[in-house]
Order: structure tokens, then C-alpha cells, then sequence
């Protein structure tokens, strides 16, 4: 946490201090916003956090329902939705409150009585490692509380406008603020009354149902039929003895439960199917009373019993895999001629099996796709045609995903004997890990997405991947830590340059790329506003193949240890060395003659360059930076 | 984090409900009081934050201050203390803010140019790996601020009262609040005004200058004189290398630093050393000014320089190794004769040497003694000869971390050639690594401490040291974790049962030792009130040696599985196995005959008993449990 150069910070440092629109931020809801965000779910809220920090832009959130989410919706989060909270500041906190899956037990009809249950077997839920962060159940209000937390200590003091209904927008080109939006007040003593608020862009992020898509002529399309689960969140008193472990129980007639222990000790959720809603339902699942879902569960349970004491929430949740076309409101035909003023995100363009758990994870990587991408095109850092790049990314990726789950569901139902080649599963397996953590999204190669010719130089680190953080030893403080870990949620540009194996500041590649970064005029460092921190939109890390104490801080070029604040205080955290028994540059498979790692303000892989590619560099970076352009015109 | 059990927690969990005095807290002082705290430093405020947790009892913590510290006094938290914070809930959140130490640098003057400083050395700061906690710097006032929020959370609701100066006590014998306290508001409209709040007990955590400390009749008593340091915490533009690691700096001329970075990448802290202070000396020191201070700074960094840009913090901190002889108001003559009604904690029973750290630290170890002493009294839990163990115990304890400073000091300054024999000093080190850490700590037998006849059958838990955590399997939900973070503090008294090798519920001395646990007579359990829940005074956890799925958890005696809240939910999260590739057995040398480990509510092993030993285990716990005695009556 980086925090006293502005001066000494007596309170907690994760209040940062006020500043640009935060600094007098009305309670009201303002006539004219740059972002008007519809819907406080996952997809809203990250997109509000992640715009909060952004000094110069009024982002407004506003949410139908009068105050914060109280119980139910969704709960599983994935270990890459726990290293997006790293990057926010709360993994470690919501790590703690939270239940942590770490094995998966099968259950199943009994061989000798089928009618009785028995476990089949107990999986590991990651065996392969994939993250260094768990796999967590927690409730979905718990995290909305997270990042409104965020939002609200912010620089911009961000914070819901809870109790508004958004009606309808229409989008009228030629004005500063083109997005006419109408509102009406769904709580409070002016509830009824209409409001227009102009925008700059919309974000739709109002859940399956969402009036925005409504607005931009969006439909959903996939599944023909919904499938039905009978959800409840408990307190129970069971014989039941893996009630506190994950499990698919599968009972003699078909019936089947998905079972998952909630934080806190004693309360778990119960998924019970209810099938595929047949056309003519007309509402019928909808009626399953929580009695009717408690008595199927102790059918399914036999020979065990529950007995539930009290009921947290429960619901009739019916989805199907559906999915928009497109996630804004350029039109196929318009594609090149306009850029999008309004987008969908999460469950808006997107719905999952409840199965799959991806529901409220995806979603969330949405708003992050968008948020850094309104906010550098609104601070004049980036042309608009950033923002094409929203849609075109995550609707390949929702449609991948759907496609994904439908093949692995598929496959995860079948028998090991009914694979032709025993190896066909375990490799699956293997290819595939990633999926249910959340890691499987791998961007093409676009305006942020740079080709992988040099892709072997860095084979760890995957061109259009999450960057996949990897241990480090810090040289100032000669403190081992993550290295990703370190990249937080502000909206900057990364550069991490893997040094060749020279000596800290002897003539070299990094010397030579150092020079050109911090002097040359195609640097895209170059486009840094004046009187901004040098390092204010590019993050630019060394990480040298020697251990710390072999790394002369001084002798280490000036690009990496960037003087900011009022105080021109150098800034040396952004010098690494490698561990003795975990080097990087094994670990992720880095070349030793060097390689420059450029990564997202979402945390995505954007391209693997050598060390002297400073024209390939400069040429990746130049149309993403209108100012750098301008002040070069 | 345990919660839901008494319905549905919507919000942050930490939050408890509120309970007993805490339903509606008055925010005026009122007149009489259970406990009394004078002073809202390290030691009162955990001393608050642990009665907090007892909704039966009325705590106020008064500070003459008018807020919140903002600024200066310690900063160095060993590991025992972010042990302690981790009991208290707050562990990860100060770790993510804090500076961490890894390792020191010793610079020395010059071989060639003695003018100049040169690295000689760089140690790692913990090369015994004696805690999983790490060694942190962050102010003070953050230390306080958590333990704040814990207190404002708690049941009770406990807040301090700011702006009260504590003047004058008097114990009047025979009174239900035998105290007399004399106040004066020291902040506010009403400045000057006296109040006299009555108590039935006092702890004065006033600091150096204690008047409770003057009210009972204690002195301190030790160095003749002072020793003094200059000390600021400033930002600075600075050439030397080391800026952010933990340096001892000697120059040639005999000044000497000690630096400190301290937390947010930026700030640090330096101790310039301004030498013994003379007897004639009539605070000439303390008239230092920061310019002196800096300029000595800079001359002894030589060829290196420090340009201070921002002074947030200075003080001339003057202080001497003292102790009182006693911690409360029970004098010499009158021991076996009453009770104490006044304690003393922290600084107002001895202070030590700024090089040692020990300040903050050993502090919150005395008010975390004292708290859950004073709650179990007060609560009829225990008699009151409880509360004659806190100054039997913490005085030896302050002793002897003064005289072992000394000797350590002493040694530390010593070249290696000084040594008769090389391997005394490294024999020193390993034996003495316990020390900086904060874990030298061990209790005498007492009331409240057993014998260590049976120490063989735990030679990881030393009976009257703090419980040293490992690693186990939880079998209800298969989660790897450490045993000892999940006692939290919480007020109760721990027994944890380390099984033989009999699988879980074959008849075994578990079983039996279970059986009698749950229905004996004598056992402790049997005190617990009427109503409460089975574990509302016992903790009482089971390790088996068997790997968490070869643990059948219906076959797990029920005394391990209590029934609690409302609903009666059974508590299935305090059986665990071992891990396959960490066996708390092998690595705490734990019997395989088994064996019960009694802890206390301030994590010290009370006891170590075979599972047959069912006599002394209720005669262990006979004298401390006033309520069973009285149910027995
Ligand atoms: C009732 C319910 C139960 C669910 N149960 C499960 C479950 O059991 N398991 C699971 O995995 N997933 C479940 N989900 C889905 C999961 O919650 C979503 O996948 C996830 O929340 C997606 O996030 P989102 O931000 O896109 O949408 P949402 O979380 O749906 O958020 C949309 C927000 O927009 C607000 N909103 C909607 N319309 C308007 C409007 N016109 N004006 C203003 N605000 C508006 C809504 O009040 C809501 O707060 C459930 C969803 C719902 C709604
Ligand atoms: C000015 C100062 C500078 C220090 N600098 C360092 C340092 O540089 N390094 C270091 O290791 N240690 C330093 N210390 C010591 C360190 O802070 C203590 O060891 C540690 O805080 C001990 O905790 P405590 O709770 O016992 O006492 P304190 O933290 O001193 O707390 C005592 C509290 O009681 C209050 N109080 C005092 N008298 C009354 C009264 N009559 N009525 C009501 N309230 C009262 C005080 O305002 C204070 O908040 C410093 C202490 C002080 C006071």
C-alpha cells in the first residue's frame, strides 16, 4: 500500500484522499454525469470502483432497490475474482469472512440400496495449483458491500444512488453529454417522479432483465428452455456428515442436490434441481414452496435428514445459457463509423447454468474490461476507439465460456468407461483447469492486444492472458513478495522489464530501453501530462536476474525509481531481484537475454516484447495515446 | 469467523450483535462502573478490547486526550503482537498497511576512509523462522485504531471516552464499587469540571507518568539515568541505499541511528542518538530542535545525504530501563490478606530502552493478561485470588525482559573476536531468537499455570509459554489451516485434545476422556451456567492422527461437536487430523499415546496432562471455577 507522499496520513491509508470531483461530490444526483452506471450488482459495482478512482470523472451508479442488497443471488467466487479483489485492496479481508472450498465430495446411490446415499469419492478442487488464491463461497451482498467500501474511500467519493428506476435512453448524437436517460424514483417520498439525467455513457449493468439492452435493441439468444433449481440458504440440524464440504449428491431416482457450505460455520446453500421448465410451465416452477424444496432435499438425502431451523433466503432460480450479440449499441452496420456511448455488462448480456457458478464472476470481469477503458478515453488519455474494444472482447469470451461450460458439463456427466481413450479425460482435465477458477479468458489480438511473435521469450506469461503473478524479492526492502500482487486496481498501464543478466545500471539492453523510456519522444511514457507523476499513467517495474543484495539501488536507472508527489520523493519500490529457490525467470519461463512484459489496467497481458524493440514498443502504444499525440502535433 | 448461528448476519460479521450492557450503551460516563481503564494507549485499549467481549460487564476506557492519537510514539510490532492481533481480528488488515521487516543492514564506518559509512552486513531479521506472524513497523495510533474498531464492534459496544483527565483514586473496603476515582474533564465545553466515578476495579494504563501508579504507592525504580534519542518520522529525498531497510548506522566519531522505515513506501523513522543524559542536564535535552537532529542525521550518513521535506513527527525521546515492584495495590504485607482493586499496565509499570522495541509490545502483553482475568471474576466465573496472578506474573516477566535486554545488549555490542569461544555467540542467537520476536515469555506455576511433570508428552507446547500454532486438517469442511488462529480472543479457556491412534469413536481414552468431559461431575464443563451454550466457557477441540478423510465425523464424541444458539446448530468446526506432509504430532513432538493441552484465554499453555488424567485435570481447574462450586454447593 503506497500512501505518505502527499503528505503524512494519520487515519486509515485506504481512505485516500479526496480530490477532483470528489472533493464537493453532491448527495444529489447530478443533472449532467460523465458515466451514468445502471445497476449496483457485480458488474455496476466494479465498474464504479474501478471509475471512482479516476479524480476527473463524475461516474454516478444508481440502483432501483432503496438501499444495499440484504441476502441471496449468487455466492461463488472464483480465484480469479479473488485476485481482481487483490487488486482492490480486500482479497485478504473477504478471505477471512468467507468459506473456502478445498475438496469436492461425490455422492451417489448406494451399490447394496440404491435408495440410500453413499460418497462415491472426495476430489480435490484445484489439484493442479492453478491460483495462489482459493476458491471462495460468499455471499453476493458481501462483495457489493466490498466495493462500495472501495468506491467510498476513493479519491471521487463515489457512493449509490440507491431508489432509482431506470426507464429508457435514447442516445442523441451531437451533444457533450449524448445519452438522454429517463428515471423515475422507486423509493423514498418522491417515488413516481420522473428525472432525466444526461450522460457522456451508459453502462447497463441491470442484471437478466436489463431495461438498458431493452434501450439499445440487444436480444438475448440461446438456450430454448430454462432449467429450474429450488435454492435455499439454511441453518439446519443434519446427520448429513459432509454438510460442511461442497458436494453433488446424486440420489436413485434422478434427484439431485448441489450442496455449498456458506461462510460463518453453519449456514450452507442447497441447489435443488428442478429440472428443464417445460413451455407450457407458465410460471408453475416459480410456485415451489420452500416446504416442497426442503422435502425433495430429504428424499435425496435418505438415509440422512435435515432439519432445517431457519431459512436465511431461498428462491426459485430458472436460467438458461443466453447471450447478446453485441455488449453496446453500435450496430453491426455501424461498426467503424461511430464508437458506443452505451454498453451492457454482465448478467445484462450473459446468463450461465447456476451449475457453472460463472454468473457473478464473469460479470464482474466485465465491469473491469470497461471501467479503465471509460475512464482513460474520458481523461483524454485514449481516442474513443478504445471503447469498440469493450464489446468486441467479452462477447467472444461469453460465448466461448457458454460454449465451454456446455462441452466440460458434457463431460464431467460422463463415465470414465464411456471414453474411448482413458487419457481423453485425464487430459481434459489438465487443458482445462483453468475454467473453473476463472482463468480461461485469452483476448485476440486487437488495438490493446499485441501479436505473440514474441511469445517464446516469455512463454509463461501468455500474450491476451492474465498476467499470472509469480514471487519476487524486492530491493529496497529486500522484502519477498508477489509481484503482481503489487499492481493495483488505478487504472495505470504496466510495463515490467525482465532484465538481461548485465549488472543493475551497467551498459546494456535495460540501460539502453531505460534511456529511451524515459527520454525519447515515441517513449509512451512521453505522453505523461505535464506536472503529473512520471509514473502517473505508466507503471514501469525492472526486475533484475540477481538476488537483492546483489542489486545497487543507485546504479539502478531513473525510469524505475520515478519521483512523485509534492515532495519529489523517489519512489524505489518498483526494483526487484529473484528469490534464490523460486527465480521467475524459471518459474514463468523467461528469457535470460531480457523481455518487456506490457500489462493491462485489468491485469490482461497486452504483449512480450525484447529489450530492443522500442519501435515496436512506441508502436503498440501510439494510437492508445491521443495526448501523447496531441502534445507531438 | 464464527456467525449466522444465531440467524442471518447481512453485514460486515465482524460486527457482533449487540448484547447486554451493550443494547443501550449510555454515552455519558456513568457513575459507577465494573472496570475502570485510565488511558487509551496499547496496553488499556486491549485491555478494553477484551472486556468488551463480555456483555455482562460495564468497561469505560477514559484518555485525557480529546480524540484519537494521530501521530508519533512506537511503531514496532514484534510477532507475538501480530499473533495477538490475529486472536483479535485484525492481523492481515494491519499487515497489508504496515512495513514489514525481512532484514537489517549494519553500516559501519569505512575500512579506508572511517569519515565515510560502508554496508558492513545485512541479517535476516527472523533466521530461525520463529513465527508464521511477520515483524512490523506501523504507528502506533493505527495499533490503537483497530483495537478500537474490535472494541466499537464487540457486544458491548465499547467506545473510550475522550477528555478526561484521571487525578486521584481511593479503594473505601466494604463498598460494591470500592473505588473512588477522581476526574476532571480535560476537553470540551465543560474543561475543568470534577467527576467522580465509582468502580469495582481500576487499571491504570496512564503511561511513563502514571498518577494511578502515584495513587497506590508504587514508584519505578532502575537506571539512574536517561538516555535519549532524537526521533522523526519524515519524508525525505536521500542518496543513501539502504533508506528502506532496517539500518544500524555507527559512524567514526561515535553518533549512531537507527532506521526505520516505516510504512506506505515512503515515510521512515530515525533514532539519532543523543547519548546517556546527565544528571545536571535539567532538560536541556529535550530542547533538541528537529534542525539539530537532522544535521546530526546528515553528518553521520556522510558521504551520504538527507534532504527532510516534510517533518511529520519529532520528539526527543527520553527513557531509561524501570520497574515497579509491584503491579497492583496489594502491598508486600497484605498479600493473602485481599485482593487487588488497582492495577497498573504497560508503561506505567516499566519502560524500556527505545533500541529494545519492546515498549507498545510488552504492554498489550500486560493488558491482555489482565483482561480476561478481570471478566471471569467479574462475571463469577472465578474468585477473585485470579486476579493476584496478573502482577505475580507480569512483574517477573518485566524483569526479566529488562535484565535479558541488558545482557542481549550487552552481547550484541560485542565484536565476534570478543567471544572466548565462537560458538557462544552463535549458541546465543539460536538460544535467545525468542527474544526480538516477543516470545521469551513463560509463566511460573501458579493457580492458573500447571506443573510440567507430564512436559514429555508435549515437547512443542512448553507449559507456561505462549501455544506455538501449526498447521492441521479441519475434517468438516477439509480446509489445511493453523490450529491456533482459531482461537480467537474471545474470553475462554481452551482444551485441546490430541487423540491416540484409536480411529475417531472406537472405544479409546479420546472416548473416554470425551464421555467424562461431557457428564462428569468434576469435569470443568459442568460449570458452565444453565442456558449458555455447551462451549460458552470451553473451548474443547479434538486432533486425531489420522488424515482428515479417514475421520468419520458422526463416529466423533459430541462433547467435540457442541450444540449452539438458538437453533441448536452443531459446531462440527473443532475436529481436525493432521496433514499428510505436516503432522502437528512430529512437529510439535506430541505423545502418540495422545494428550491434552490446556490453554489459556491470553494463549499460554496452562497444562499438559496424559488423557487418562482426568483427576488433575479437574483439580486444575477446581480452584479456578467459582460457579461450579457454587452448583455443587
Ligand atoms: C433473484 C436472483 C437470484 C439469483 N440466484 C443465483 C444463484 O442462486 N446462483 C448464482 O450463481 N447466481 C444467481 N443469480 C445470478 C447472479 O446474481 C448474477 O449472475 C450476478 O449477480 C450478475 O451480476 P450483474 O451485476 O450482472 O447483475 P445483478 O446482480 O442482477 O445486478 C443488477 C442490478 O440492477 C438493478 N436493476 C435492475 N433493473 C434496474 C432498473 N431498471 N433500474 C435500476 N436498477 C435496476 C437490480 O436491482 C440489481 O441490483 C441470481 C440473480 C438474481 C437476480
Ligand atoms: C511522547 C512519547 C513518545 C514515545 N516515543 C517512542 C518511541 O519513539 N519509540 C518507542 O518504542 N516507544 C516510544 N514511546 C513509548 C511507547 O509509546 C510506549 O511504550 C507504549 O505506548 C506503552 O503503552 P501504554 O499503553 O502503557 O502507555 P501510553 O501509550 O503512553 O498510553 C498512556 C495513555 O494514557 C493517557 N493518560 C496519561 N495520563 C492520563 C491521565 N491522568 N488521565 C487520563 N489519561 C491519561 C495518555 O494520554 C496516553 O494516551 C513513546 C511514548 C510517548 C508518550
Amino acid at each position: 500500500m503506497k500512501f505518505h507522499h502527499h503528505g503524512y496520513v494519520s487515519g486509515d491509508p485506504r481512505v485516500q484522499p479526496a480530490a477532483g470531483v470528489g472533493i464537493n461530490r453532491p448527495s444529489e444526483l447530478p443533472e449532467e454525469v460523465d458515466v451514468l452506471i445502471v445497476g449496483s450488482g457485480p458488474a455496476g459495482m466494479i465498474t464504479a470502483a474501478q471509475l471512482a478512482q479516476f479524480p476527473g470523472i463524475t461516474t454516478r451508479i444508481i440502483e432501483r432497490r432503496p438501499g444495499r442488497l440484504a441476502i441471496g443471488q449468487a455466492d461463488g467466487i472464483q480465484a480469479r475474482s479473488v485476485e481482481t479483489f487483490q487488486a482492490f485492496g480486500f482479497a485478504e479481508r473477504i478471505t477471512a469472512e468467507a468459506y473456502r472450498i478445498t475438496e469436492m465430495a461425490f455422492w451417489r446411490p448406494g451399490a447394496e440400496d440404491p435408495t440410500k446415499i453413499v460418497r462415491g469419492g472426495l476430489a480435490p478442487d484445484d489439484p493442479h495449483g492453478i491460483s495462489e488464491f482459493p476458491h471462495l463461497i460468499v455471499n453476493q451482498a458481501r462483495v457489493l458491500d466490498y466495493f462500495a467500501e472501495v468506491a467510498a474511500n476513493s479519491p471521487t467519493r463515489l457512493t449509490p444512488d440507491y431508489g432509482w428506476d431506470f426507464r429508457t435512453l435514447e442516445v442523441i448524437d451531437g451533444n457533450e453529454y449524448p445519452v438522454k436517460v429517463t428515471l423515475v424514483r422507486s423509493a423514498g417520498p418522491d417515488e413516481g417522479t420522473e428525472r432525466i439525467v444526461r450522460a457522456k455513457y451508459v453502462v447497463g449493468a441491470d442484471g437478466a432483465r436489463s431495461k438498458v439492452r431493452a434501450s439499445i435493441g440487444c436480444t438475448l439468444a440461446g438456450d430454448a428452455a430454462n432449467h429450474a433449481w429450488g435454492v435455499m440458504d439454511v441453518l439446519a440440524r443434519t446427520d448429513f456428515p459432509d454438510i460442511r464440504t461442497k458436494c453433488a449428491i446424486q440420489s436413485h431416482d434422478g434427484g439431485s442436490i448441489l450442496l455449498i457450505p456458506r461462510e460463518g460455520g453453519h449456514l450452507f446453500r442447497m441447489y435443488v434441481d428442478l429440472g428443464v421448465v417445460p413451455e407450457d410451465d407458465h410460471g408453475a416452477v416459480r410456485k415451489t414452496t420452500i416446504e416442497q424444496i426442503i422435502a425433495k432435499a430429504n428424499e435425496i438425502l435418505n438415509p440422512y435428514t435435515l432439519d432445517v431451523r431457519s431459512v436465511a433466503w431461498h428462491s426459485v432460480y430458472e436460467v438458461g445459457h443466453r447471450l447478446t450479440d453485441r455488449f453496446d449499441d453500435v450496430l453491426p452496420e455501424q461498426i467503424g463509423t461511430r464508437t458506443p456511448r452505451v454498453f451492457i455488462t454482465g448478467d445484462a448480456c450473459h446468463t450461465h447454468s447456476a451449475k457453472a457458478g460463472q454468473g457473478m464472476n464473469v460479470s464482474m470481469q466485465d465491469g473491469f474490461n470497461i471501467g479503465w477503458k471509460l475512464g482513460h478515453v474520458l481523461e483524454g488519455r485514449s481516442p474513443e476507439s478504445l471503447l469498440s474494444t469493450y464489446s468486441a472482447e467479452r462477447q467472444v469470451i461469453a460465448q466461448n465460456l457458454i460454449d465451454f461450460d456446455k462441452e466440460w458439463s458434457t463431460l464431467m456427466a460422463k463415465k470414465p468407461e464411456e471414453f474411448n481413450d482413458p487419457a481423453e479425460l485425464e487430459d481434459f482435465y489438465v487443458r482445462t483447469a483453468e475454467f473453473p477458477a476463472g482463468f480461461m479468458t485469452q483476448y485476440a489480438p486487437s488495438l490493446i492486444i499485441g501479436g505473440s511473435a514474441h511469445q517464446d521469450l516469455a512463454a509463461g506469461f501468455p500474450v491476451g492472458k492474465r498476467f499470472k503473478s509469480a514471487r519476487v524479492s524486492r530491493v529496497c526492502d529486500t522484502n519477498p513478495l508477489h509481484l503482481g500482487h503489487q499492481a493495483t486496481a488505478d487504472g495505470r498501464w504496466r510495463i515490467y522489464v525482465f532484465a538481461d543478466a548485465s549488472e543493475a545500471g551497467a551498459p546494456s539492453p535495460v540501460t539502453d530501453l531505460a534511456e529511451w523510456l524515459a527520454n525519447d519522444p515515441d517513449s509512451p511514457l512521453a505522453a505523461t501530462p505535464e506536472g503529473a507523476d512520471q509514473d502517473a499513467w505508466f507503471d514501469v517495474n525492472v526486475i533484475y536476474q540477481q538476488k537483492h543484495e546483489d542489486i545497487d539501488i543507485n546504479a539502478v536507472p531513473a525510469v524505475f525509481k520515478p519521483e512523485v508527489g509534492p515532495f519529489r520523493l523517489t519512489d524505489l519500490e518498483k526494483v526487484y531481484g529473484t528469490l534464490p529457490d523460486e527465480d521467475i525467470f524459471d518459474i514463468r519461463g523467461l528469457s535470460r537475454s531480457g523481455v518487456v512484459v506490457l500489462v493491462r489496467p485489468d491485469q490482461y497481458v497486452a504483449g512480450v516484447l525484447p529489450l530492443e524493440a522500442t519501435a515496436e514498443l512506441a508502436g503498440f502504444f501510439a494510437p492508445l495515446l491521443t495526448a501523447g499525440q496531441r502534445a507531438k502535433a
